[in-house]
């Protein structure tokens, strides 16, 4: 017999005999005369309908149980479905214990629920979905960025660079028994951290490569229980050489938004229903690929213009020079018409160094872009790079640095050019796409503070 | 003026009128009638022949600056190239200190010379190479495995699993900073972990989309300098449900190798050209994707066998029972003919708990698998897993371990399967098909004991 997954024999053109078919079963149905069980395994959200003789009833069928089926593949009379499986025999490989097992027949979990349960939660419909589209929202990224001469690096996990977003960095030790058998404090000779971004090694490979990205794990000790945060997320990130305005990495963002967003609705279209149907309908679910998510841009002075001149009033009261707040990026969202809204122009000294100086003052900004999108806030950060050594050089001796990043220095003296760059969060891109609205459900095994389940 | 990069310069089919090429020079030769330089911007190990009027020259035109070149793009005089630029403009976008950079014109750079710069090295012939190469292979792998129905899953980089291969783990602590600003020692409340395999993971997820794959990173403190083993290094990984046979998983880990491969190879011709002639010269290249690489199968039994029976003295005299040493290895491979290895059926008490039990005392062994190849040692290691419940609760009852894997236990209670699956380490995979002797040349940063720079 050919072995078939489910989703070829949904889909295949022609009966077929003498087919097998291995699964999960989603539902069992017994009749006078007839068994019909549902069987899926995971290679779709449909089931492959089975229609059995009530002699091939077993007590050990039961939903959640594992079976081979073997027998004739033929066209299902039903109008919703093509094809189904006459079955032949019926093996049960693995039973499942009803009773303890928290997924019930025919019963929809609310997302909470599953939650409790990261080793079993897969098999329910919704994260089934989730994780397949996560599967092809990753494959689409990868030819995204392939297709158009990008290089992948792999930016490093561990990292000694330590000066960035100190606060919220986890640290690497050895274990007690890996401590044992060492006689010194620390594995790399220093202090070793978890990545916050892979932005400062995809510049140096930006100095070879021209064009590069990254899409890998980053970490934040952040002690925040929030829908939108975790403490381990994945990071789309990229990095342009002889790149000279903003425009050209929002240009980036939105084609890499829109040709993945195209691509995984088009090939996971019943994954994607299932949640604009089911998860997103308390919240409009945006055409996040058609003309009404053509992005605005404003600066950020035009931004605290906004907000100053709101009818709102916010928690933390908006002024030129201090960063904006969630219901500052909700506001303005919304002001916008809710569609993405790029902000570009920041105040120097509320970013990084490696940002590069507009030299505008007395309002001094770098040329820091962020994207804001309906129901998440930031999606995207990115800025120009500071590729002017002078500049570059003093702004680092200022915050004592200027040892530490010797070599970040070298890339501006030999062969510096102009470059940008920005990172994507890819959960709070799948919740956008897909309207969910815990970061901890988009992920396969959520970490947070206070949990590390599995 | 239109945009190329250097790599659709040099494809162009036809001649085309103002052009504009940006990149680093990486050669200059400048005659009385005519100046040449060579421009590369990572797009491809070829440079870019630009030809000027020495009117064009500049000092500040060196090995290593960075230019804008604008021109007519011509039919090459030359045999060995399609196209080259005639220069209208050139434009020193950023200078290169010569004298202080560790890259010098026309010079092969020793891979270990230039291990020294790990900010400079990837401008370098070889790593270009290499990291090309290694961008390549990436997206051959996930290819692979989405165009065979496998569903990719990000495993999580932070676990609180600590049992397997306890001694060798890096724990995950908060900065001080962190510290301070919390009031509890864990910030996941549990000891937590760098994971050495997404493995566990993987069979959670195998659950429910039958296959399944991961490429990530993993870790290990191992107090190691030798020339394949990095504290930080990348593994494929993939897991099959309704797998019963070790042959199985074999023919996965062939077929990805065989296709991985053959991409490469035939997507990097040139890139690949420079490992086999320049860096691999000593020792034989085998060819890695013909039909005098197909594997043998042996069993640990005969392995065993073949080594006691062997005329050469081992440091580690082989006895069944033990574990095979690098010495080992490497006479297997070479008793074999220097073809790639499978050893299966490892003895019971030198393997995990998941692996399945052959139950054919008295020498007691396990459904594994590894992959052993000329020159690296083993490449992949495999094995069926325990799918049934009673063997796997009272091994881990046993082991103490019962209650820390009682999830594990789970998923042999609900619709438990025959499963197994493999892990392939991307770096050694590296260093097998290029012919590279050390693991710290095949990785963008290399992480080892004593040494996390950048």
């Amino acid at each position: 017999a050919v072995r078939l997954r489910v989703r070829e024999a949904l889909g295949a053109r022609e009966p077929a005999g003498e087919v097998k078919v291995q699964g999960w079963v989603r539902s069992v149905r017994s009749q006078k005369e007839v068994l019909f069980l549902h069987i899926n395994d995971g290679s779709s959200l449909e089931n492959l309908q089975v229609v059995a003789d009530p002699s091939l009833e077993n007590r050990d069928l039961t939903f959640g149980s594992a079976v081979e089926v073997q027998g004739k593949l033929v066209k299902s009379p039903h109008r919703m479905q093509n094809m189904e499986l006459k079955a032949e025999t019926i093996r049960v490989v693995g039973p499942c214990d009803a009773w303890s097992f928290p997924l019930k027949m025919k019963k929809r979990h609310p997302l909470q629920y599953v939650r409790q349960f990261p080793h079993l939660r897969c098999r329910s419909n919704t994260l089934g979905s989730l994780l397949r589209i996560r599967s092809e929202a990753t494959a689409a990224i990868h030819s995204f960025f392939q297709d158009n001469g990008y290089v992948h690096i792999h930016t490093p996990i561990i990292t000694s660079n330590d000066c960035e977003g100190a606060g919220e960095l986890f640290q690497i030790v050895m274990s007690n028994e890996a401590r044992e058998s060492a006689e010194k404090t620390h594995f790399f000779n220093v202090p070793a951290f978890l990545t916050v971004s892979g932005q400062l090694h995809l510049e140096v490979m930006a100095g070879a490569f021209t064009h590069v990205f990254t899409f890998g794990p980053t970490f934040r000790a952040e002690n925040s229980q929030s829908r939108r945060h975790l403490a381990e997320f994945y990071m789309v990130e990229a990095e342009l050489s002889f790149t000279e305005s903003l425009q050209d990495i929002m240009q980036v963002m939105e084609d890499l938004f829109k040709t993945v967003t195209s691509t995984v609705f088009s090939k996971c279209p019943r994954d994607v229903e299932l949640f604009h149907k089911n998860i997103a309908s308390a919240q409009k679910v945006i055409n996040v690929t058609g003309r009404s998510c053509n992005p605005v841009i404003i600066s950020y002075n035009e931004a605290v213009e906004i907000l100053k001149q709101a009818s709102q009033t916010f928690t933390f009261k908006p002024e030129w020079g201090c960063d904006l707040q969630t219901e500052h990026e909700n506001y303005l969202v919304k002001h916008c018409g809710e569609v993405p809204v790029f902000v570009i122009n920041y105040p120097y000294d509320l970013k990084p160094f490696y940002m590069r100086d507009n030299e505008d003052g007395p309002q001094h900004t770098v040329a820091a872009v962020d994207l804001l999108v309906p129901g998440i806030g930031e999606l995207c950060g990115g800025s120009l790079r500071e590729e002017r050594l002078p500049f570059l050089e003093s702004r680092l001796q200022r915050l004592g640095l200027a040892d530490a990043y010797q070599w970040y220095l070298d890339l501006r003296k030999f062969g510096s050019v102009p470059h940008g760059g920005f990172g994507m969060g890819f959960e709070r891109y799948l919740q956008y796409i897909l309207g969910v609205d815990n970061i901890k459900d988009v992920i396969p095994f959520p970490r947070f503070s206070h949990s590390c389940l599995l």
